[in-house]
């Protein structure tokens, strides 16, 4: 698009320089066309799209591979939560200026992923804006006909699993804003948290898993309390969670311990980027062997229960833990 | 996502007010999951990405509506350039505040518009920004197998074609900004061209003509000039263009005889959204024929020529016609 008077080309030096050495599917046409195009194909075509916006979703001073790490893998943890398999993405870049460096960095680490992943770069829009950066990607992923999993399956007397640890990421966008005091943690134990905060590890291998074994899923991304209100309402189902099953990484366990984060930091975080599911109890041990095979730890936090009360989470006396708030809401 | 400390909800009754009523379609789920669903076909599948940014691409006193109606078409726009038939879009929206006035007349006029050309909202995703407005769509469009319209296969001697009138808009937005002195048009004129500029016109119902008989096509969105030099490039041919037989609004052709706007200024000014295509010469007669038929005008403009020279612009004494800039680049 063209106000006038504007400067000259670059655009499409830019987008050629480094975002074409990405484009390797044949539908990216190398970033020369207006469009992508995938391939007949005889699966479903599942559809995610997720943004980051600097100072909202990451700092200022983020590097640019974990940024475009981030905003990749955010969209990758949705499709595989969705039992999909990646089939490629379009990026959109709103820039405040061209920088080489940064450019260069960000489009190497989003390389890397996209060929780590199998999710190819087919196109994009590079524009340039006067205000914070801005990254916008909608991943395509395929599941067989009718097999993608939704959140609203869920059956009373599913067990409820999750992925990996819960909380880490909360915490360690915490411990980059200074708001916990150090002496709990030492430096590798926050550069865990902090990692964990740029760098979420999509739970790709348990797409297929999830296709045979759930009937419900979605990914954690704003707070496990939240996300399973989100998944019980969407099942009209309701849910009793065993706080202390909750999987904690050893960091997030100590400064629980201490004190100096409370149980609602944990579960009404975010940024989690782990696999909620639910599971029917025949089909646990085969789900959790299957799970073992690729190698991603899942973790039964609870069941599924009948009617429409929110979600509880049990603490060790049997109570209710009250929670003052969920999750996160934009406005 | 959820940083810790932020604001309770108000994200999700956003999306269920305003946008649940546009997800009309199956595979939307209401926008209550994390992810869309289109259902496997015989054809392949178009995808095609835009963003719009306040101050950039907009004005900041532009209308929701009309804005809602500009990011969706531009997208519509190079779905019809590829002979795609659309299939339906995810947006991602980046607000600074929840207006409930400006969201109700941008869902209104976003769903008039998703009804009007077939392209229902399946997805999206809503986020806050510190900084301006911005609007991003993923449109998706069906081609039958390998029916897709490319840019790479103009061949010497196909007729060049394009839709509508060009330099519209990009005289709109001068009005806009004060850029061109009053006294030479009234006001339906000011009025007809800033709405050029607002609201593009896909021209959808010509897909499937070009799918019939263009040898490649795009839609005009930065330039004349520079998108020909684009399709040329891609296609690895010249071309030759008649500079008086381009076709221009009544109220373009008035200011270009007052001598207050350049040819340049028509031809590398931007925001046309009209088609470009080639037809080759013994198919024109049918292309004309068809676009007549769904009332799309269509104007021959030139040929295309063997070798790999810039494409030129010939002026009523048959000498090319000197461009300084051909097209607007972000960077």
């Amino acid at each position: 698009m063209m106000p006038p008077g504007a400067k000259a080309s670059g655009e499409d030096d830019l987008i050629a320089r480094y975002f074409r050495p990405l484009a390797t599917d044949p539908g990216a046409f190398g970033l020369i066309d207006d469009a992508a195009l995938l391939k007949s194909s005889s699966g479903d075509l599942v559809i995610t799209t997720d943004a980051i916006v600097e100072g909202v979703h990451f700092l200022a001073d983020d590097l640019p591979d974990t940024i475009a790490r981030k905003v990749l893998r955010v969209n990758l943890s949705d499709l595989a939560a969705k039992g999909a398999t990646p089939a490629g993405f379009v990026l959109t870049l709103a820039l405040r200026e061209a920088k080489d460096a940064w450019l260069a960095s960000f489009a190497s680490a989003l390389g890397d992923d996209a060929t780590a992943f199998r999710c190819p770069l087919l196109g994009g829009d590079t524009v340039s804006t006067p205000g914070p950066l801005m990254i916008s990607v909608t991943a395509f992923g395929y599941t067989p006909p009718g097999k993608m999993i939704r959140r609203s399956g869920a059956k009373p007397g599913d067990k409820i699993a999750v992925t990996g640890t819960i909380g880490d990421a909360a915490l360690g966008l915490r411990l980059l804003k200074g708001g916990v005091s150090g002496n709990v943690l030492d430096k590798p134990a926050c550069d865990f948290l902090v990692e964990r905060y740029r760098v979420p590890q999509p739970r790709s291998p348990l797409a297929a898993i999830l296709r045979d074994h759930a009937t419900s899923a979605m990914d954690v991304s704003d707070g496990l309390a939240g996300d399973l209100a989100k998944l019980c309402a969407a099942s009209d189902v309701s849910a009793a969670i065993d706080a202390k099953s909750i999987p904690v990484s050893e960091p997030v366990r100590k400064v629980l311990d201490a004190g100096q984060v409370s149980f609602e930091d944990v579960v009404a975080g975010g940024d989690d980027y782990e696999v909620l599911c639910t599971i029917p109890e025949n089909h646990w041990a085969a789900f959790a062997a299957d799970a073992l095979r690729v190698k991603v730890a899942v973790t039964m936090i609870g069941s599924v229960a009948a009617g429409d009360a929110a979600p509880v989470f049990l603490g060790a006396d049997g109570k209710p833990i009250a929670l003052k708030r969920l999750s996160y809401s934009h406005f």
